[in-house]
């Protein structure tokens, strides 16, 4: 049964197993430093589609189907599915949606959208509203390129802090408690914050505020400290927002996160040979690496306690051409082993 | 405690209690027939804004504040918030959830999205996972009409079959079961469905058979017939969408529900008078009308049992644009007096 312990953390009293994941990756994510894990990695950026779109919905939909075989049910035992992703009007989830037939929740959290999936289907399964919930979320780097910045054909220059947005697919089924699985333990949704970044090719620096209070938050409601975890991993702030979440955390919450922290955006890419300026992100960043590497080490026990925190920031190019400034979110889900 | 019945409906069996709600609009709407029924109405399309997506925003942070006002509680007790619009990017729910600073999910189920967000807030209620949760929607005839149609200078001829996008939002405060307070006693969250829509002035078309699946599906796994509920209520299909509806409802379930049926996109506009063609829609069309007169209504108890089924065309601008068919979705609550 849920439980809300502190202010905003809510325990997962029958700790819901991860009992199947998959991700599945563009080029470029393969030739990374987590290549050798993911489920499947497609050179061909359409993934044999027409559109970019079309190949956004066909790598989630590719997923969703790898971790509901992993998990060793069939497609019409998922109660529910909650997904989402970048595009307007979250078409990668809805069209793939269509062919898969699961009653389909609708999320939109930016980039944080796999922790929100997680979180949702973790409280669903522990609460009996279902035996079984997925979890998924996607990005794709020419999808999200050409409908936020610019033209793929533009070639503009990016700047140092910039991001790449990961081509990338994560999705997890949640069912209830089962040995040797990891498990959903306890999960944070996380409020907006907006400390006035107005650079959009700055999403980290947008992001961290809200990592900030919401690990902050977390820490607190559970009187738990940094070093309790194996590893704190934010989704996507790239190696400036990372910097700026430990400062804040000190500045703010006077914790050092610095020993336990790392990032799926800095994992993802090796940073210098990939020429990744601040590393990756795009919901499908933190949906593969913790689908995949992440979720790997959990079920070999090689990590024991992951504080999995997912980071999205809240603009559109509408709010951006209107001068607003840019709003991040973050949503956590304890993962154990 | 949540409890799933039949294959897709889940019994909320501590009934959480919807302890607040409101409904802000714009003009046309304070004109139509529900006029009187709404707590504030706007002549202003910009609700003092300078843009319609600002003004959008503010409506629905006017409509949030408006509920949890009428809810007696102060927004520092609301202990999760569900809410989405149609903007790319969801901008209309996450700009105003930065001010409110509510712990917040985010939703797209385009014009479902109020079921959704009712549904996915009665299920935190009812589980323990929140005392209180907050389920907001809303949709704006200008923000909209720029991002999916045309510039609204154009003043483009409209098909028979085409619907007006509703200016207006509604938000509900569910808490924990209380006396002469609404109820939220089941809900179900439907799957996609695609019949080949591509005409896209006819989104009630697109949207019927997936009403009609959950409609069904509902009534099979409740064992109760149309007549057992005093209304069954659809979020925005229209005169087109109804009367398709149940003709479906006829031919795949041979279920007449006529006699109980109503459409919040006919209710909230006189379709002749106002020159509305097939009606209203939007997710601020059913979010408005259920938080307002329909709540009014199971209030007083002149209704005593609804079913809301919340329907949603999953379309973009660029799915349209790459010839793709229009996918629905429709997710239902059953509201008791």
């Amino acid at each position: 049964m849920p439980e809300r312990i502190g202010k905003y953390t809510i325990n997962l009293n029958n700790t819901p197993s991860i009992i199947g994941y998959g991700a599945v990756v563009g080029k470029k994510e393969a030739d990374g430093p987590l290549g050798q894990c993911f489920d499947k990695a497609y050179n061909d950026a359409f993934f044999g589609e027409k559109t970019f779109e079309k190949a956004e919905t066909k790598m989630q939909k590719m997923t969703i189907e790898t971790a509901v075989k992993k998990s060793g049910l069939s497609k019409k035992d998922i109660q529910i599915a909650f997904a989402g992703d970048l595009l307007n009007q979250c078409i990668g989830s809805s069209f793939d949606m269509r062919d898969l037939g699961f009653c389909f929740a609708g999320l939109y959290g930016a980039c944080s959208t796999m922790a929100l999936s997680l979180a949702l289907a973790g409280i669903f399964v522990d609460s009996g509203a279902a035996k079984t919930a997925l979890a998924a979320a996607s990005s794709h780097f020419c999808s999200a390129e050409r409908q936020y910045r610019f033209p793929l054909e533009y070639g503009g220059q990016r700047s140092p802090a910039s991001q790449w947005t990961v081509t990338g697919a994560g999705a997890a089924v949640v069912a209830e408690s089962k040995e040797n699985t990891p498990h959903i333990e306890q999960v944070i949704i996380g409020s907006v914050r907006d400390l006035g970044i107005t650079d959009v090719n700055n999403m980290g620096a947008a992001m961290a505020p809200a990592a900030a209070q919401t690990i902050g938050d977390f820490l607190t409601d559970t009187n738990t400290k940094p070093t309790d975890y194996d590893l704190i991993l934010t989704g996507d702030l790239g190696a400036t927002g990372s910097a700026l979440l430990k400062e804040l955390m000190k500045e703010e919450y006077k914790i050092d996160i610095s020993s336990v922290h790392n990032d799926c955006g800095m994992m993802i890419f090796d940073l210098e040979k990939q020429d990744m300026h601040s590393g990756g992100s795009g919901c499908g960043c933190s949906a593969s690496v913790v689908c995949s590497y992440i979720l790997n080490k959990l079920s070999n026990k090689e990590l024991n306690k992951v504080l999995f925190v997912g980071t999205g920031a809240l603009l559109s190019p509408t709010s951006a051409q209107q001068k607003e400034s840019t709003p991040g979110i973050a949503h956590g889900v304890v993962l154990t082993a």
